[in-house]
């Protein structure tokens, strides 16, 4: 185990990568690349999970049993055959053997490190004498891995050293699978077919990349494509065919578990240094492999791929550059957050449908990315809208793709995320032209944007019960409440307060292009839901999370167990439920039974068994998941409520307990590089103190977008409108000044905020005082300098 | 990698015993278990699988990731964190460590054996001067394993030696996992929820068992639950918690994979032993954990398990006690061929819908070891016949079982198997009232099982096209041959003979009870398909083996690949298409083509790719699976067929080369203990000979009640009759006699069969020559002594 000690994690001097010096333990930290067709997860340690999309996300690089396809799991499992790549490096004189990055071997190295780049993956590894560098990098457009392998004496002594880079293939298929050294190829590849028995399967699958290939720049002395032939005896710790043979023994695989290891036997004068290049990927066919070859495996096509994909990734670069007080901050605001909100809306998580409300909210963010790429989303998920203005489960993003997983659950809360996007994707274009838009739909109908979303709230708002409660039905927001509202009768507190929220969202848009009669037919709307939702669901303290369908409230103090949720009372501060009086007293009560130090709670305290007129989320591991974890993405809706009624430093404090690290004992609790914000921390804090705060590794989540924004919106206050940005920073009070810099609708707007005496938010261009806190009339690729004076805190 | 030297396969002294004496290599010896409830299947080196019934197949003891629900596969993988039952002994002195049987430490020992019995598995192991005897046993009725460890001190001086069972609990659900030493139960208990996102899948799951538990008779001094707690740095195969502590740490798993580990810290004097147990397996509630602890937790409860499961085991024993030349032969036909029959049929693969056509074989294998079990099912799949007299592709065994696999793909052989099941059954029982039986459908319709059959094999007689060739659709018995008959068009070569073949066997049977009209009208149905078979089949040398939806021929000389198929030659002889010349063609190319030294090629030459007209069979690797393997199920049917045409000789090579072993070079081969026969060997003997003949390790096949039928009715020739036992033995011809015990309809019938100077079988009881070959008149419980004079080899 990693101590504290060991780790020295932090950001690098040009704070666009992050390092660790401990192979730590499990849970292991760990970083992702991505491009176009694929992503890779890597661990320090030397584990990696890559998909690729063809076009249902697939694996070149197998487990070593058959797999269950699955949606991406947090918590990822490691184990001694996980996927890998490792470099075994043996000294030829003495037979002493280690392994970098440090799996397999786990041989105690002198030195690691681990650095986490943009647009790269690198570990430095040093035991023996020896020095091995590993760098992995991808290209925009391929499914391809581009490693490259460093071996550097530095022992000051001539040295006989042999390289055996390993990559895992694993378990391709019961129906078909092999490997072999292809000479003309250069390099191992496994074949194989994807099994099916339903002859009408085979169509879907016929043109599948079921080839793995490992080639190699450089002709190795041997190879093995077999499993078993490589570790022998020894395990994959101490490979029999290393350790007790001077050369790899040629083996194919023959339906057998294949795997790709070659050999280099090399002198190494003092000082000497060898670079390998290797490329890993799948294909279809050998034409495709050698084409891969040909395209990528050079020195030259690395630097440039690079160079490529380093462009393609900061491409993603956001909106905002902060300077606080907290570097750390700074740092993961500047380079992380944006790349992982980029992530998100470039590749719709890898999935061909994603959930609409993951859809609507991770295109949210790319409105301060590439606010075209929101722009059609927009436009995309409104073609899939129903006749009766309501939205599908999921949004279908390729020909073929069909509803799976938890999109097979009908949930009522997708319209909600309509508005939401929008409002953010109108504040920072100002394109209000997108509403007059026609979009056609399924059935060939063809209504505006505009007439779509009015369809859309018109739907949320009759999608109530007599109370004016909307109905929950197998999940609203929260998937695995999915029997509270099974039977048809159940309603959500918080999508009750969410459409009222929803609506007035829509209702400001319909005033702004002077559709006054409208927007007040939905802010009628927006006061009826708020009156039911205060009638019926409010708790004394708070507001409950639902009724069940036998008329049970639940989320109540009468509850000893999912007592209280968060979510309720975050939208009904943003939609206007609560008033003052009750917000005074939510806040404390969310602070006192959901605040961890990890964040706050979902809802408290979990579940510790089947409670069964709520569901799944109550036989989902306490602590873990939903069931009373820190699940971030409601943490962010919490955090933009509190920005909304001007609760800075409550905000502040929980947006920056979501960002893991940089501290060693904060690393080692949450097994977490500050590198991207997880959606969840586990939670049962009273329950399980040992595990509460561990990260689920699971990077995709709609928390991003939210973190962002409240960042931008909230924190810095800089939230455009129809032809201007206003200006409200809410910085925490214990801050005397931050520097922001904006980019915002083609301009670049620098500003120096700081406290002073003044009443209001007070902005200067030069020494002209603006009129208002807000800053408008400024051109495409012009800079202004300004000044914002913030009030001091009460 | 283990030597032919280092084997010392063979059976013990009782012959009711297989030993192996070293650690084979990859693939390992193993051997299984059953009960009612539950299967697993144990490697020589410490690996299982298991799987219980509730009702649809389920596991307590998992793989490290998130395994696929699948069938059962051949040529199981293995790797480190396969599940497991091992224990780590470390010497509390000098700090060494070895595990019992073999794995994960994988340490060279002093002393390695595994020995399999007919209700048990012993692995014995020495190492450090400390001698390991574990033991695996089942109950009758229960899903739990009871496991003796016995520790003995064998090195003369006293010693302090620690014991750590360990057993796998591995990752149990994304939704919900966790482990904790649980006092109050005395040992690891495991929960978990079974993952499921559909509403309406809870009701079908929630009264699974989804605890693991490991209960311990001696309280240990400390534990651990938890995977990585355990295994630290130093991996399965160097525990750090084992070797870098005193004691194990007591360690729970929360969302963590969890695992079962136990300490005892034991001092033992010179030849002090201390015997261990434990039980392991699946539950619902703590309640049912301590009756299970109650129940079988004992020195008492495990010998009188072993006894009873002992006593459900041998009662499987058979109708059959050979003495031979060829000792292992007997061994094999005497212990363990009858077991795996008699596992096929009470447990029916560990299935709620066995494929039809596997459901009636399995079940006609045991009418010799307990007739009342194959009538129920001859009625039990009577009952599931459709309207138009054709049967269901699997048979429902449980109420809520559905359709799954292969059996979602339509077949056209299933009619087939009804006449052939019967055709044993009536043989060995005489029981022909079972023809007049009522059988209500699922229609709630009722017909005689007479008429039920002669719908059956009316509709097979329709089945075909203009030609008179039975249509092929997604596969007849060759399950992968899903292209060739698709469009509803193609024909099955082997389907026509054997429509012919299963009419025939139905017109004898017609005839038997005197309805020769009927007779005759299947009769002429023969005629018409052994006809056009010939007219359109038949390719000079041998039987095609169908005509595609698209009219191109296959299975014939002009093709490169698929050119000889075994199954269209056998049944062609079977259900007298071929004539004697055509026979005469017919041998030598089965031959010539398919002969391998591990048995004939279902079809040669394999293919190498996917010729779409064929389908998924050309998919699969050449070799494995159906492409080109020795599939011992299409071998039996050619060994029924030799002896049918008198063929002692060609049918006893191939009888022989089924089983497995015991030569060790054999073994090694095939990585297969003469325990049982296996769904195939390898095949592509030409193109992958390093390979070919390896076992699939797959217990489960329609092969075995097919091979011991060619025992007793080909080999000995005593195939029963309406109301006696004929007598036709075909020995090989090197042979001078065997004897034989035959058990048949309550009588024992010992028979001394020798060579001798006569024309025909002549059968002697005591003094008195047998008007013919045939015994009548016997009685129940009664013993008759016969000799029989066999004819000399030609």
């Amino acid at each position: 185990m990693a101590t504290s000690h060991d780790l020295l994690l932090g950001p690098s001097p040009n704070g666009q990568r992050y390092e660790l010096n401990s192979p730590t333990a499990l849970p292991v930290a760990s970083g992702f690349l991505w491009n176009k067709r694929m992503m890779v997860h890597s661990t320090c340690r030397g584990y990696s999970t890559a998909q690729f999309m063809q076009p249902e996300p697939a694996k070149y690089s197998h487990a070593p049993n058959i797999e269950a396809k699955t949606f991406m799991q947090p918590e990822q499992n490691y184990y001694a055959h996980h996927p890998g790549r490792f470099v075994y490096i043996k000294d030829e004189d003495t037979n002493e053997l280690f392994s970098a990055p440090y799996e397999p071997v786990r041989g105690k190295l002198d030195r690691f490190n681990f650095s986490h780049g943009q647009s790269d993956l690198q570990w430095t590894v040093e035991k023996l004498g020896i020095r091995v560098e590993m760098t992995l990098t991808l290209t925009v457009d391929e499914a391809v891995e581009l490693w490259s392998v460093k071996v550097i004496n530095v022992s000051g002594r001539p040295r006989h050293i042999s390289v055996y880079p390993h990559f895992s293939i694993g378990y391709m298929s019961w129906m078909n699978q092999g490997a072999s050294y292809r000479e003309d190829l250069g390099g191992v590849v496994g074949t194989s077919v994807t099994p099916y028995q339903k002859p009408e399967d085979w169509p879907k699958q016929k043109d599948f990349k079921d080839k793995t290939y490992f080639l190699c720049e450089k002709p190795p002395v041997a190879w093995e494509a077999r499993q078993s032939a490589f570790e022998g005896e020894g395990g994959l710790h101490a490979p029999s065919s290393i350790l007790e043979a001077p050369r790899l023994s040629n083996s194919d695989a023959i339906y057998e578990t294949p795997t790709a290891v070659v050999q280099y036997s090399e002198q190494f004068g003092p000082g000497e240094e060898q670079e390998y290049r290797f490329i890993f990927g799948p294909a279809k066919t050998d034409d495709e492999i050698r084409e891969m070859r040909k395209a990528w495996l050079s020195a030259e096509s690395f630097a440039s791929a690079a160079r490529d994909y380093h462009g393609y990734v900061t491409a993603g670069a956001g909106c905002l550059r902060i300077e606080t007080p907290d570097k750390d901050l700074d740092n993961f605001v500047n380079n992380w957050l944006p790349r992982q909100v980029y992530y998100h809306g470039v590749t719709n998580r890898l999935s061909t449908d994603p959930q609409t409300r993951n859809y609507m909210q991770d295109n949210m963010g790319m409105a301060y990315i590439d606010p075209d790429v929101c722009r059609e989303s927009i436009i995309t998920a409104l073609s899939q809208q129903k006749e009766d203005g309501s939205m599908p489960d999921g949004i279908l993003l390729a020909a073929g793709a069909t509803l799976k997983y938890i999109n097979q659950i009908p949930h009522t809360d997708h319209c909600v995320w309509l508005p939401v996007a929008l409002e953010l994707y109108l504040g920072e274009t100002g394109d209000f032209g997108i509403l007059k838009q026609d979009v056609t739909g399924v059935k060939n109908e063809t209504y505006t944007v505009f007439d779509r979303f009015c369809r859309a709230m018109d739907w949320l708002l009759t999608a109530c019960d007599e109370r004016g409660l909307s109905y929950l039905a197998q999940g609203d927001w929260c998937d695995p409440m999915n029997m509270a509202g099974i039977k048809g009768k159940g309603v959500s507190g918080w999508l009750t307060v969410a459409t009222a929220y929803a609506a007035s969202l829509w209702a400001d848009i319909c005033d702004e292009v002077g559709q006054i009669d409208l927007a007040a037919h939905f802010r009628n709307g927006v006061t009826r839901f708020n009156a039911s939702a205060n009638e019926h669901l409010w708790d004394g303290e708070w507001y409950a999370r639902g009724i069940t369908d036998d008329n049970v409230k639940f989320g109540v103090a009468a509850d000893k167990e999912g007592r209280i949720w968060l979510n309720p009372q975050a939208w009904s501060i943003l939609g206007g439920a609560a008033s003052r009086e009750q917000i005074a007293k939510m806040l404390p009560q969310v602070e006192r039974q959901l605040g961890t130090p990890y964040g706050a709670a979902m809802f408290a305290p979990p579940y510790s068994g089947m409670r069964d007129d709520v569901g799944r989320v109550t036989q989902k591991f306490p602590g873990n998941g939903e069931n009373g974890s820190v699940y971030n993405h409601a943490s962010v809706f919490y955090i933009h409520s509190l920005y909304h009624i001007g609760e800075a430093d409550r905000a502040y404090a929980l947006l920056r307990q979501m960002i893991p690290g940089p501290s060693d004992a904060d690393y080692i609790q949450r097994g977490q590089m500050p590198i991207f914000i997880p959606n969840y921390y586990r939670g049962a804090y009273h329950e399980y103190p040992r595990t509460a705060g561990r990260s689920s590794q699971l990077f995709n989540t709609g928390t991003v977008s939210w973190a962002y924004r409240s960042f931008i919106e909230g924190l810095c206050g800089l939230q455009g409108d129809k032809d201007g940005l206003k200006v409200n920073p809410q910085l925490p009070s214990h801050w005397e000044g931050i520097k922001v810099t904006r980019m915002f609708r083609g301009a670049t707007l620098v500003f120096d905020m700081r406290r002073a005496d003044v009443e209001t938010v007070t902005v200067s261009l030069g020494k002209e005082v603006l009129p208002e806190a807000r800053v408008t009339g400024f051109k495409e690729g012009e800079t202004l300098e300004l000044s914002v004076a913030v009030p001091r805190a009460q």
